[in-house]
């Protein structure tokens, strides 16, 4: 089960996109081959691949992808081939910024495309540049987010900001990795992240094959242990961050928010400015994405509920920035 | 699927103590019957009957089921048998103090016993009657509790309170029942409630058979809820109220009241005076049951969360008064 070196959560392998498939973690590391734009909207819709960096990611080889395949004859069909596929990959999840943006960003890279091999390239190399901005992004984090860390810190995360959610490293689990590497002591508490599980089922085997003391529990749990005080930091990561610094992330971040200003807590996001959306004013704007209530009512093949009951799946909710103590990002703390 | 009428929780049988096999529920209504105190600690322990209230029941029938079965010579090693059991039952599940309340009555009860068949009728008398006062109580709450909910409530409930956590009717989730009968029109969010998933499995079970308007939610979006103006009224149970008031509960129920006041909503608990233990003065002395890590790391026979990875699982945890707005008890409102 341990993590093989240099294994990305994504990766280009000139004619196709393979990722991680997460939703067999930690019971076996399997990968998906995406080898057309559906198969990678699809990685993307049933969460093989999550994260808001990492699926910009792979929207940007998504999007590669396309550029490669595509059977148009001309360059301006070949570019609305591009321009339908940006659109099929920004309906895949609407909450995190970070896939919208990458679209854009490709789209932009071919805009003066001289021919299709020259946009081709382009596209590629735009999802490329992405990729290592990502990289460096989250060790630049990493290092900024650290300084904020008590020694011997007991950290209480949500969901998986890792390496799994990114590039390599990670937002608020690379803070946390940096840390450890410093020596510092730290132990992690592991939101276990309903409905799916990313903290229990990611987090935990991250950390545990990077050597890092945690412990999973309940999400409800969180509170009562900072009221005994067991929790010194709170540390997340972020699908969106609005231009007043309003934060939408994993369902839960909220109440943690919460929960660490009524115990005086820290609370900081760690999120990478491909993640701010500067057209958006303030949270109220942010599309909360609504999943299925089957993920609430069953886990894998395991029905918890009764079928015919109603669920509410809210995937993220919305902390104000009130509530946040910082953003981690890699130009600094804000 | 449906309930049959006039079915129990726990049932008395003459020779048995027969319980609903709660962690079956919602996927099959099937029964244990015990015929032995090991029988009853056995289901007990494994969540087979749960919920404060009928936990305690459950430990009244247990004695009386020793009562019947011990093959003791006389009256004084009858009576250290029963004492023994009472010690067996009080260490199954040391958090809800019904039960070693229950272990009291019935084992006061026997103390002015003329002989063992004298002790025996004793015992089952206490046993019944521990039932029947729970019965009315739970019925009284309800009345009691629906005075304070608004019309066209969103109440927000966690755990089981229900019929199947008591004998009938139900404590938090008794008021709701009380509520919907005078056709005040109220839906219900339901706490999924990790890691047992006591709301997702067995309340939302109840409240559709009872034809309730509900919801069912990840706990952890809860806090989001309230800062929506989706939440009016947030009702849970108490597994052990302190001489001043501060409250065990399933584990989530403190965050859930830290939340309630941050958003100024009001925080009941609705309990049988059955659950005050006025020796204990605040909540910090009430006994916090630690469960198997692996209710955390699996679900039924799913792996969840990698096997070496350490969780802590806490049961209960401790709302202190100051959060909670009123107790619902059977005499009134304290």
């Amino acid at each position: 089960m341990c993590r093989p070196e240099g294994m990305k959560t994504v990766e280009w392998l000139g004619d196709r996109v393979r990722v991680i498939d997460q939703t067999r973690l930690p019971d076996a590391l399997s990968f998906t081959d995406c080898q057309t734009l559906e198969d990678v909207a699809e990685a993307i819709v049933s969460l093989q691949v999550r994260g808001a960096p990492a699926i910009g990611i792979t929207a940007g080889f998504g999007l590669a992808l396309t550029a490669a395949r595509s059977r148009a004859p001309d360059l301006a069909s070949w570019a609305h081939d591009l321009e339908q596929a940006g659109e099929v990959l920004r309906g895949t999840r609407p909450t995190a910024i970070n896939l919208s943006r990458a679209v854009d960003v490709v789209l932009n890279a071919i805009r003066h495309a001289t021919d299709i091999p020259d946009g081709q390239r382009r596209a590629l190399e735009a999802a490329i540049q992405l990729q290592d901005q990502e990289r460096l992004a989250n060790l630049a984090m990493g290092e900024y987010g650290a300084e904020l860390i008590p020694s011997r810190a007991n950290v209480l995360t949500h969901c998986n900001t890792g390496e799994l959610a990114t590039v390599e490293h990670g937002t608020a689990l690379g803070v946390i990795r940096t840390a450890h590497s410093r020596g510092m002591g730290i132990h992690v508490w592991v939101d276990e992240t309903r409905p799916a599980l990313q903290g229990a089922r990611l987090t935990a085997w991250e950390l545990l094959n990077a050597g890092i003391p945690h412990t999973i529990i309940a999400d409800s749990l969180a509170g009562f242990l900072m009221r005994r005080g067991q929790v010194d930091v709170i540390l997340v990561g972020a699908d969106r961050v609005a231009a007043n610094g309003d934060t939408a992330n994993k369902v839960g971040t909220y109440g943690l928010a919460v929960l660490a200003r009524a115990h005086g807590l820290p609370f900081y996001v760690v999120a990478p400015t491909s993640t701010l959306d500067l057209r958006i004013p303030n949270g109220e704007a942010i599309p909360i994405e609504e999943r299925s209530p089957d993920e609430i009512r069953r886990i894998r093949d395991v029905q918890l509920a009764p079928a015919n009951s109603p669920a509410l799946n809210l995937a993220f909710d919305v902390t104000p920035n009130a509530l946040i103590t910082a953003i981690v990002t890699e130009r600094g703390v804000v």
